[in-house]
């Protein structure tokens, strides 16, 4: 595992995000060198990050001949206007984010036990209020769907995670961003503040 | 420009897309032929795509060496559970999303006029509300950030758009989708009813 920015050193919280979101997107090479950038439905489950989709597609068609892949996972949190900290230059303006950056290589997932399981994460994960049979390769209604559908895990070779959150920021600015994000009080903008004070070297300094 | 699939045709409709959406996900090749995706604020004037960024890290080196990218923005607008059209398998969950990926080639931008005028497009896709001084190479106070700043743009080669609401689904599957979003009612799921009738196939024939 390779470094980790912004001080975000706690797998729980890189898992605690991957959880929470329910895609990414997949960087593969094709044979022209070109690289294709592809948004994707995933689970992790702290080991391996599954896919699954059509064997017959570009992206397939890459992953067979380069293994090799990156994949990044990014939600933004909140759009900081100029003005909170400069009456009158565009430049302060900024975006808060959490993004983590996978590097890996791809593998066919064929065993059948193996994408039951794998299936059943992707279920959990994004209809956690249920409402199906469970996934088992013993269920012969289960078992040819199973061998049918494309499953691949990425085995990460590196991990990286970058929660910007202001941490460069210094007095008086952070508190001018924080009140702006208090007064402005949009969706995110509370959590963001939350954030800000969980991520920002200032704040952890009081 | 390539492919639209799902019936995208309307180059209004993936403009109306790219402006709504705050960042997008860039597909860089490194020296050792592995990609990386990077989360970057973009905009595109309907020819290029722009993006800034430090020209010290990894992304840039990229692009010194291989200036082809790939560029995919992505929103997803419904996970769809299975039991909206199978009250035991777990096989039609689904996820309706709007995709829009870009092939093209990378320029560092060094003109400061264009330089101002790109800027002027980030300031009026994030902020809209204003509050800032007219990004002008003019202006003094501007001329030596717009010197510093690292501004690229992506050259498009081809651009594919791929908008997923159910446009593979027969009646009574369609109404049976159609009827849980409504009464499952989220943040997103009127929009998204829109959207099915809108793209397909079976709702235009009536």
């Amino acid at each position: 595992m390779r470094r980790r920015e912004f001080g975000i050193t706690e797998d729980t919280e890189i898992r605690d995000f991957l959880q929470e979101m329910s895609f990414g997107f997949l960087g593969t090479v094709g044979e022209d060198g070109w690289s294709r950038v592809t948004p994707l439905n995933f689970v992790y489950d702290g080991e391996y990050f599954y896919f699954h989709g059509s064997l017959a597609g570009e992206k397939m068609k890459h992953l067979t001949r380069d293994s090799r892949v990156s994949f990044t996972v990014a939600k933004e949190y909140a759009i900081i206007p100029s003005y909170f900290t400069d009456p009158k230059m565009a430049c302060p303006a900024s975006a808060y984010f959490k993004s983590v950056m996978v590097r890996g290589r791809v593998e066919k997932v064929d065993d059948l036990e193996e994408k039951a399981r794998a299936f059943t994460l992707f279920m959990e994960k994004l209809q956690p209020e249920g409402g199906y049979a469970p996934i088992t390769p013993d269920d012969p209604a289960y078992a040819g769907e199973l061998k049918a559908v494309a499953l691949c895990r990425i085995v990460p070779e590196a991990i990286s995670a970058k929660f910007k959150f202001g941490q460069n920021l210094k007095e008086p600015k952070l508190s001018a961003v924080t009140s702006g994000l208090e007064q402005r009080g949009g969706e995110l903008d509370a959590e963001t503040i939350a954030l800000m004070k969980k991520y920002c070297p200032a704040h952890r300094e009081n």
